[in-house]
């Protein structure tokens, strides 16, 4: 098919690259031509203003947006929506708000031009074996373009899941789950690594082992594998975890529904927690054993003596090894 | 190699024909013997008296316990080490805890007996696609009996993972992640079945998208796919969940090394709760709530009506909307 992709980040680019391999015309366009030069060696035809998207598309003209969610891809789409002819076709792939597109859907039902919300997944990876993608809203619409999502994924990977929104709620649950699996495993492999056992693990070779045959393996533990392969202290990465908002929206959801979700909503927190270097909260639970247990404070500055990987081994500040009752800690 | 296995349950008899199609020759026994009956077909030799072992089995003789763990294991090794001679080995491949490997090492230790502790992952599915085994003990033992294992394993499906216990401590670090894992995806499922989508959603069709190409892809995810296939409602299931101990240990560990995990241990502790049908903690919450607020209780024969899928959204059983403050809840 002829579409126009319009974003050439880490995802966009390459997914142009599998679409122009499958024998799809693709006009691409980025807000810096750099990356849209580099993608005419494959094929791509390049788009400097988006206003000839008008003249070099056939109708009914495909767009996909695949821009950073929130306000970037919605000025995008009111741009496209003032360009773009009835009956034309708006695809936003970015990790969009369910509700979002319901709200676009309506705005752009007024002027008679179609939305489709495509959630995809795949990351980096997407370019070697596919991309994820699960589809929302009218699928009349979803066929037509449905030559497109089958390029872009792997056999048997996609799905027209339902009414508008239905594509990104199924993504954001995806994420959601995607953090809980993530942090299982975290866990898990930060107790090996704390354990008697764990200075002479391998952390890579347990992943491997693990991938072949064990109930655990999958595609995260895989990455798990390349990730500990060079040093599985991974000593040059800081424990800050950023999150990208599916699995805020996801808890939201749980809230909304009624529905309880304590792996997903810890694994979120934890997140959160991990770009502190000083948690208020243990704070305030510090000086509450010290009001009423008389229990040793670390002071601000001080040194902790680490006796163990196993952050419960930390020595006690107090000189005084006798709590608030008499007994010895 | 030859080597005798005891215990033919669900992993043992699949272990055992597994073995024996790789060429060794293995003497089974087990309590009743209908199971090692069948197993002649496949080649394998029957022992009816544990005692025939010490003529069967050259020297050092090689003897694989696959029982239930704990006392039923303990008593096993107990009456082997009575039969077997020094330099003899025998591996557990039960879900032992790590501590009572280092016990039972050193009792057979002064017999001049070797212990192998070794982990093994796969259940049903082992025969067909082989077992993850994680070994613990002596490198010379580990090396003498490695055909073995090598056999049982799929490719890079097996480790020599250190000293006694270190193999059932790995399984027990696996198990613990794999309950994370399962709860993680089980949220995200009740979230979308019980989301505006869930209805026209099938939980299979979507496990079967996601394994192809998205970031959570797994073997579990393809166990969902076959599980949610007759009825994405598991209507004939109840969610009751079981458990064999090796969270229990996880979680154990992970105070004794003072590790945090809020993911594997919430997950151990949600199936604690699932099993009782009516929670004390819930009614203490559900007292409280009335003793502050004047908010409704549901009193225990109470039929509820429930307005959507998601538990949050049971109707008040209270006529009066207005709680202790006045406002309308
Ligand atoms: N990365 C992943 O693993 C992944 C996976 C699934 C879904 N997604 C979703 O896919 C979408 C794109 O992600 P990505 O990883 O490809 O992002 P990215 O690598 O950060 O690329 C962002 C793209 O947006 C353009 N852009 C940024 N700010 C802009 C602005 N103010 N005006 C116009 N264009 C702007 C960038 O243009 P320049 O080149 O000029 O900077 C670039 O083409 C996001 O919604 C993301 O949530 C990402
Ligand atoms: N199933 C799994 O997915 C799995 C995965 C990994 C590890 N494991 C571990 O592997 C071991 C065996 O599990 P399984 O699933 O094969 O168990 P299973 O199917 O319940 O079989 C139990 C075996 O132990 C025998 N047995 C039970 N009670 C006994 C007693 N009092 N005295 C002597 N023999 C007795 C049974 O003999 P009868 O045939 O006479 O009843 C049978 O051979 C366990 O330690 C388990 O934790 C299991």
């Amino acid at each position: 098919m002829k579409l126009s992709i319009i974003g050439l980040g880490r995802m966009g680019y390459n997914m142009a690259i599998r679409l122009l391999e499958d024998g799809h015309e693709v006009f691409v366009y980025n807000r810096t031509s750099e990356k849209s030069e580099t993608l005419k060696e494959y094929g791509a035809k390049v788009i400097y203003d988006l206003k000839t998207i008008k003249n070099v598309l056939s109708t009914p003209r495909v767009v996909w947006s695949m821009l950073p969610a929130g306000d970037i891809t919605e000025k995008n789409i009111e741009i496209l929506s003032e360009i773009l002819d009835e009956e034309d076709i708006i695809i936003d792939g970015a990790n969009t708000n369910y509700k979002d597109d319901i709200k676009r859907f309506n705005t752009l039902k007024n002027k008679g031009i179609n939305y489709i919300d495509a959630g995809v997944s795949g990351g980096v990876w997407g370019l070697k074996e596919g991309y994820c993608t699960m589809v929302g809203g009218d699928e009349k619409i979803f066929e037509y373009i449905e030559p497109i999502i089958k390029s872009l994924a792997p056999n048997n990977g996609y799905m027209y899941c339902g009414s508008t929104g239905a594509g990104h709620y199924v993504k954001m649950i995806h994420n959601g789950i995607e953090y809980g699996l993530m942090e299982a495993y975290a866990e898990g492999f930060e107790l090996l690594k704390a354990s008697k056992y764990g200075e002479n693990l391998n952390l890579s070779d347990i992943s491997k082992m693990w991938n072949n045959g064990s109930v655990i393996r999958s595609w995260l533990l895989e990455l798990l594998e390349i990730a500990f392969k060079d040093d599985s202290s991974l000593k040059d990465i800081q424990g800050y975890v950023e999150d990208s908002g599916e699995a805020r929206w996801t808890v939201n959801e749980a809230i909304d529904n009624g529905v309880s979700v304590p792996i997903i909503s810890a694994s979120l927190f934890k997140r959160f927690q991990s770009r502190q270097k000083d948690v208020f909260s243990d704070k305030v639970v510090a000086a509450l054993r010290n009001q009423f247990g008389g229990h040793a404070l670390y002071k601000k500055d001080r040194n902790i003596k680490k006796t163990s990987t196993g952050a419960g081994k930390v020595e006690s500040a107090n000189p005084d090894k006798r709590d608030f009752y008499g007994k010895n800690k």
